[in-house]
C-alpha cells in the first residue's frame, strides 16, 4: 500500500452527508472465507467493495457499526478461535488493529449486539447478510431505506479522493508498465496464453495479485470478440494484431487498460488505418471530458469520429447524417464509450435512479448515463471490430446494407479488432490521464523494436 | 490438455458400478458464472469436480444426463443467447461439443425435461442444484440416495485410472519445476510476494492457470504458520530457511508440494539438524506406502521417527514410549502425515461413514483413514515447527514439560518450520512418486548455487 492508513473515516463522513439523517446505525458484514463447491478448497479472498471504503480492512469475518449521529464508526473484528491460530497464525490484536485502520475503536465481534440493540434503527445495504447478527431483528431498515443508503455510497464513491486518485494512478503504472512488458515478449507462434501469464506476473510481482477483470488477450480475429476469454490461440501471423484487454487491481482499486500491437513488431497499413481511427475516436472523446458534459454526449461525438474514419477509409459511403440515424457504426462501434472505474471495474453509478438506458443499437450498451463531474473516474475506450455476427444484419438489410462497401470491408476485415482504452480522472478543466503506456503508431513501434 | 479428449466414460461406468442400481437417471448441472457481490466482476471459472469427472467440459452453464440402465451419457449444452455472442463469441455448435467430449450425445437445456420426466426417479448430488430444471419435482431421489450416489462418486474418484496419474504427473512436473525457479531466484531482501508471484507465473505459463490451493511462502517464522498466507515479509536474514507449500492445477487435478530451501542457498547447521529429521521422517513414511496399509499407521510411524530425532537432537529428553503416549510430539507435528489428492486438493473420501476422527492431539487432524488401496493419489507431508502457541502448553503442563530441553528448542527454535511433500500414487509395491523436485540438502545447495 502505498499509505500507512487509508483515510476511511473521511469516507464514513462523505456517506453521512449524503444520507442526511440524524440517528441510528449503519451495519455492514464484510466478506467471508468462501469454499469450492463441497470441497475445503478456498476460493480467493476480496474484500466486498463498500465495507472497504468505509473499514480499509481487506481480511475476511469483520463487521462495521456506524453510529449516524456521531460518525463513530466501530470495527468488529472476529473472536479468536484457538484451533485456527495453529493453521492461520496469532490474529492481530485489537490495539494493532485499531493502529492499522482508520476507526474510532475496534471490538471483538460478541461484543456486537450492544451496539445494534439499542439503535433506533440499523441501516443495512441490499447486499448486507443480516442474519450474522442475533439483534437484528426489530430495529432493521425497510428496502426504501436500504435504497437510499446504497445510493449514499454510490454518491461519496463516485467522486474520488486524492489519495484514491493516488491508488489508482499507482494500479495503472503497473498495468501500464506490463502492456509494455508484452509487446516486447510477443513473437511470432506465442500463445494467447503465455501473454495472459506474463500479464498476471509483472502484475503480482508488484503487490498486485488480484486482476479488475479476466483479461482479454486476442490476435487476429479472436480480439472481434469483446470479452474474448479463451485466451489460448498460436499467434502464427505475423500481420496479426493483438488486443490485449488488461488491468491490475492495487489496493482493491482497479485499472482498465486495452492496447493493441502488431505481432510483427509493425503495423501493416490496414492496421495502421484502423488503428488511426480508434485512435481519433478516443483522443476527441478525452478533449471532451471535463465537469457538466453528459456521458452519452461524448459517446456519440466518438461515434461520428468513427463513421468519419470508416468513410474516408472507403467502408462506410453514403451520407454521414443517414448513417449515425441509422446505427450503422453499431455493426463495428457496438458497446460504450466507457464506464465509471473504481474499487469495481464497472464502478457503482452507471445509471441513476429514474434514468433509462438509450433504446438505440450501439448506445444501449452505454454503461453510464450522468453528467461528469469533477473528482469521477472512468474509462474511455472507443472500438472498430470486423465481427461478421454483427456486420452481417446490417449489410444484408435492405435499409443499411447499402452504407458498406464490401470490397473495402473485406480489405480491412482480417485487423479484427481494434480498441484503446485509458482511465482518467475528471477535472473542472482537462482531465488527468492515469494510464502512461504509450498509444502512438510509432511509440509502440520503437518500443517493441527495443526489446 | 495432455489428451485430446478425457475418457470420461470410463468415469461414468465406475460410478454405476459402485451405484448398483437397475433404472432411473443420474442429474447433474455444472458450475455456472458468479460475479462478486453486487458487481458484475466474473469470478474466475472452475468446473465443479464431480461434473467434470463424468464430462470433462469445464465451460459454464452445462448439465449432465446419465441414464443408469444403459450408461448412455446426455451432455447438456446451454442455449445460445444472441446478446451474447458479440461479448463472448459464437459458441461451440451440437457437432463441436459431441467431437471435443467423451459423450453419447449433445442436446440443447430447452430440451431436457424430456430426459428427466419420463424417468422413474432422478439421483442428484447433494450439491445439486434441482431448481434448475422443471421437470424434477415427483421423481426427485431422497437424502439417502444423494449420499449413495455421492459415495460412489467416492469410490470411482479414490481410484485414479492411468490418464488421471498422467494429468497429474505433469501437474507435479509443472510444479516442481516452478519450485527450482523459486530457490533460484531468492536472494535477501527478496519480499515473500515475489516467490508467491514467481510461482504464479511458473505454474501459468505451462498452462496451468489455477492453483490447487492458495500457495503458502514462509520465512523465518512465519514457516511455523500451517496455513501462513500473508506472503508479504521480506526476507532480511539469509539464514532463514524458506517453506513453500505450492502446486498448480492442471487439466482441473492437484499437486501439492512442499519444499524449504535457505535464503543464503545454504543451510544452517540447525536447518539441516531439523530438516534431516523432516526427511528422514517422509523416506521412512513413503517406504512404507502401498496397498493394504492403514493410513493412521503411518502417520504414527512418521511420529516416532520424529521422536527418534527430536530425541537425537537433544530437544526432547526422557522415555519414547511415554512421549508418545502423552501426545507431546503433537507440540512439533501437529498436523496429518497427509491426505487423498486428485480433482481436489484434500480430495474426496477422506473418512468413510462410521469412521471417526482418532481423539488424539496431532493424529485428530489426519485428513483421511483408509487403508490404501492400488490407485489412490496421496500426499506425504511430515513436518517440525517451532511454533509457541503450541510448545508452551505441552512446556508448561506438570505431565509433559520435562521431555522438552529448553536450551535445545531455543537453540533450533530460529529454523521455524520445516515440511517435505510429495504427491504418491499406491500400488501393491512401492508407490509412484510424481514429484520431480528434489529433496536432498546436496541436491538443494547444489541446485540454488548454480543459479
Amino acid at each position: 500500500m502505498s499509505f500507512n492508513k487509508i483515510p476511511t473515516r473521511t469516507n464514513v463522513q462523505k456517506i453521512l452527508g449524503h444520507l442526511k439523517l440524524n440517528d441510528g446505525v449503519i451495519y455492514l458484514n464484510g466478506s467471508v472465507m468462501q469454499e469450492r463447491d463441497n470441497t475445503d478448497v478456498e476460493l480467493p479472498f476480496r474484500q466486498e467493495s463498500n465495507f472497504y471504503y468505509v473499514t480499509g480492512v481487506n481480511e475476511p469475518d469483520f463487521h462495521v457499526v456506524i453510529d449516524i449521529a456521531t460518525g463513530k464508526t466501530t470495527l468488529v473484528a472476529p473472536n479468536v478461535v484457538p484451533d485456527h491460530v495453529m493453521w492461520m497464525g496469532m490474529p492481530d490484536s485489537l490495539e494493532t488493529l485499531q493502529a492499522k485502520y482508520d476507526v474510532d475503536q475496534v471490538i471483538y465481534a460478541d461484543k456486537i449486539n450492544a451496539l445494534i440493540t439499542p439503535a433506533p434503527k440499523v441501516y443495512t445495504l441490499p447486499i448486507t447478510r443480516t442474519t450474522a447478527i442475533d439483534a437484528l431483528t426489530s430495529n432493521k431498515c425497510n428496502a426504501d431505506e436500504q435504497k437510499a443508503l446504497e445510493n449514499a455510497f454510490i454518491d461519496a464513491r463516485l467522486i474520488k479522493a486524492d489519495w484514491e486518485v493516488e491508488i489508482m494512478r499507482k494500479a495503472n503504472k503497473i498495468s501500464s508498465d506490463a502492456h509494455i512488458k508484452l509487446w516486447q515478449a510477443v513473437k511470432v507462434g506465442c500463445n494467447e496464453a503465455q501473454l495472459h501469464a506474463l500479464f498476471l506476473y509483472e502484475s503480482a510481482r508488484h503487490g498486485a495479485f488480484f486482476q479488475s477483470y479476466f483479461p482479454i488477450v486476442g490476435a487476429g480475429m479472436n480480439a472481434a470478440t469483446l470479452h474474448y476469454n479463451k485466451n489460448n490461440a498460436v499467434m502464427n501471423n505475423p500481420n496479426d494484431v493483438v488486443l490485449v484487454d488488461a488491468g491490475a487491481e492495487y489496493d482493491l482499486y482497479a485499472s482498465d487498460i486495452t492496447r493493441v500491437f502488431p505481432v510483427s513488431g509493425k503495423f501493416t497499413p490496414e492496421a495502421r488505418v484502423i488503428y488511426s481511427i480508434v485512435l481519433e475516436m478516443q483522443k476527441t472523446s478525452i478533449d471532451l471530458c471535463k465537469a457538466g458534459v453528459a456521458w452519452e454526449d461524448i459517446h456519440m461525438k466518438a461515434t461520428e469520429v468513427g463513421c468519419d474514419g470508416l468513410l474516408k477509409a472507403g467502408i462506410l459511403v453514403g451520407d454521414k447524417k443517414e448513417i449515425l440515424e441509422k446505427s450503422v457504426m453499431a455493426a463495428f462501434f457496438p458497446h460504450g464509450i466507457g464506464h465509471s472505474i473504481g474499487m469495481d471495474v464497472h464502478d457503482v453509478g452507471g445509471y441513476p435512479d429514474n434514468v433509462e438506458r438509450i433504446n438505440k443499437p450501439g448506445i444501449c450498451n452505454l454503461r453510464m448515463r450522468r453528467t461528469l463531474a469533477a473528482g469521477f473516474a472512468v474509462t474511455v475506450e472507443p472500438g472498430i471490430y470486423f465481427f461478421d455476427y454483427l456486420i452481417d444484419p446490417v449489410l444484408n438489410h435492405p435499409d443499411t446494407g447499402k452504407y458498406i462497401n464490401v470490397d473495402a470491408l473485406n480489405k480491412y476485415k482480417s485487423v479484427g479488432g481494434v480498441r484503446i482504452e485509458d482511465n482518467l480522472i475528471i477535472t473542472q478543466d482537462k482531465p488527468i490521464n492515469l494510464t502512461t503506456v504509450p498509444k502512438e503508431i510509432d511509440e509502440i513501434e520503437s518500443l517493441m523494436a527495443a526489446n
